[in-house]
């Protein structure tokens, strides 16, 4: 018998980065490509003792509210997130369950959901996932800088919400500024149309922290509507899988159902964890100490790429670069050159939020978290040598 | 600005269980709506020393598969359910997640999943946020059982998923004999429609294993497909939000692509922690205490119930019965009065498939697992009262 699987899930895009995996486990293998942070960058103690005082709470093993713990709703809000009045926060599986919950909630299937060109590529699989059409805008720099994301919006139709990670995104590294973060709130304002903001990296700043986030921007704005993702991944640990939405009250009511239908509440026991993690107090100090590490990370590996020709758009925190290859070096078989070298890089068209568009050939993201400072050096100079062998 | 929120987001039915939450928070409450085992139905002791083995592990913090801990999922292969060849197991956050995920595998907005009437309310939400239409199904006993079945099957239309729970069924406890899973799976084949087997309760016998699951009779039923759905919650913890589902390799596939867009990947402290609790080998005698702890509690419920005048259908394990009320009983002001008398149940209706059709405004769902023995007794004379006031 063969079963007929619904066309949505039969359509969603393998996520190309996850395709990465197989290459990354190879013995000697340098990853440029995966955003995972290396071991150091976790506070291992902090985390065991934290699991430690968990495993004696009765609530970390029994079920709980949809909604979170309202411990740690309580700890997020005093001590990692802003929590605006007439707003709710809601824990979620990561701040990926809360990219899916918020584009079911504003968009039924065949209605459309723009995204930065280009995109971190699950965002493409939730929207497929649910039938509903990605559209691509971009914004530049300069003057006119929201001109083409004013034209995609009020010329692709039926666009139910936006998209954007705009603190380090994820590939391109890039912040907006808190004049395009003003102006882009105005316009989606304008046409009635709500921002998913995606906020995992904020936190991690190399020298000043970026501008305020577009939910705290919000309430200049208005009509404007955000709903705004925060994770523990990047900060605490990603295993743990735990993030938080923020959404205005009547959205958040509808997003706790869809979320209670989908899988019905929050991890009780990762929960725990976390909220014991954040009373133990030593979030602060890990978050400064992987700042610092992220930093060196970041600066040997742009040293090597610049000295090999490579131009790479500044970026002022997070994970992530996305550097343009050397003038005519963009060539279909430098991935397998470079695994060939033992470095692993992920492909700029993976980013395509237009599969066909032809974008980014010439682009890689590479991951500086992930390796320590003498491997990123080392990986850097693999790169160099596949590009220009 | 009022956002418009997407339809089907807006339709989901409030999950009347989770709605009893509150009153089932009051100090003196006796609960015996709510599906949650008392806390000496918990291995503490062995939770928390698998708890501080996983903390020890580097990968219950960080990143891990979107299937599942391999480890994991060779143990629950090994000693928790049966892994047929040619199927995979994927690790979900709970069973919900796999009910989510089989529906909307299969079934595309507007389409039809068979389900029982009375059944699990959950399911309906599940239904609800995908736009997808419940149709209630009823097996009855002897001869005929399966012909409203069928009739249903082949009159609904667009049918493109069968949901059962044919092991201590929630909210009716019953299970379906060997022949009827046979039938069942024989009808579906013929029909071309896979079954979506949802079974958390099947190891929660009182005195013997119930007959195999649909799972293990499908290779006996030419064409059968079947989607077995398992969970850790009524075995080890529901906190810790371990389910699995077992489908054919081609429909896992999908299934994980589309799990991974919904929320990435299964919990990965979680997963460390139910490995670690599985090589501890203390959950055979666990389970062997939860089933005399169960039998023991159902038995005095039911004692008392019956003594009052209420009808109990027979169930052989689980932690539901569904009993009738004493004859010209059903009373709309019951759940109220019984609230008054600090004891708590869930009304039949809540239990309905089709919320118009009137059924089970007589019976309500008593859950045995939550309360400790004397108190189990002390709860069903305060309904007895409640019900004879």
């Amino acid at each position: 018998m063969t079963i007929a699987i619904n066309p949505f899930i039969a359509a969603i895009p393998t996520n190309p980065l996850r395709a990465l995996f197989p290459y990354g486990a190879r013995p000697g293998m340098l990853n440029l490509a995966s955003g995972h942070p290396s071991k150091d960058a976790y506070d291992l103690e902090g985390l065991a003792e934290a699991a430690s005082r968990a495993s004696r709470d009765f609530s970390a093993w029994t079920y709980g509210s949809s909604a979170g713990d309202p411990a740690l709703i309580g700890a997020l809000a005093e001590t990692v997130t802003t929590l605006p009045p007439g707003k709710r926060l809601l824990v979620t599986s990561g701040a990926q369950q809360g990219i899916d919950l918020a584009i079911r909630t504003f968009a039924e299937p065949g209605s459309k959901v723009m995204v930065p060109e280009p995109v971190y590529p699950a965002v493409l699989s939730t929207c497929a996932a649910i039938g509903v059409v990605p559209v691509g805008y971009q914004i530049a720099a300069g003057d006119n800088e929201l001109a083409e994301f004013e034209t995609v919006l009020q010329t692709a139709g039926d666009v139910r919400a936006i998209y954007a990670l705009p603190t380090f995104g994820n590939p391109t590294g890039e912040t907006l500024t808190r004049e395009q973060r003003l102006r882009l709130l105005g316009l989606c304002a304008r046409h009635g149309v709500p921002v998913i903001e995606d906020a995992p990296y904020s936190d991690l700043w190399f020298r000043a922290p970026p501008p305020p986030s577009l939910l705290d921007l919000a309430p200049q704005v208005d009509g404007a509507t955000v709903i705004h993702l925060g994770s523990l991944s990047k900060i605490m640990s990603p295993g743990l899988r735990i993030g938080w939405l923020i959404a205005p009250e009547s959205v958040a009511a509808a997003m706790q159902e869809a979320r209670q239908a989908s899988d019905l509440q929050p991890n009780a026991l990762a929960q725990r964890v976390a909220w014991h993690y954040l009373q133990l107090g030593r979030l602060i100090d890990h978050v400064a100490r992987v700042r610092g590490l992220y930093a060196e990370r970041h600066d040997a590996l742009v040293a090597v790429l610049t000295r090999a020709g490579f131009t790479v758009p500044v970026v002022d925190g997070g994970m992530f670069i996305f550097p343009v290859l050397p003038a005519d070096k963009g060539n279909s078989d430098l991935f397998e050159r470079a695994v060939v070298q033992d470095v692993l890089f992920a492909p700029g068209p993976a980013f395509r939020a237009q599969p066909d568009s032809g974008l980014f050939a010439d682009r890689m993201r590479l991951c500086f978290a992930g390796l320590a400072k003498a491997d990123i050096v080392v990986a850097a100079e693999r790169l160099a040598a596949a590009v220009h062998a």
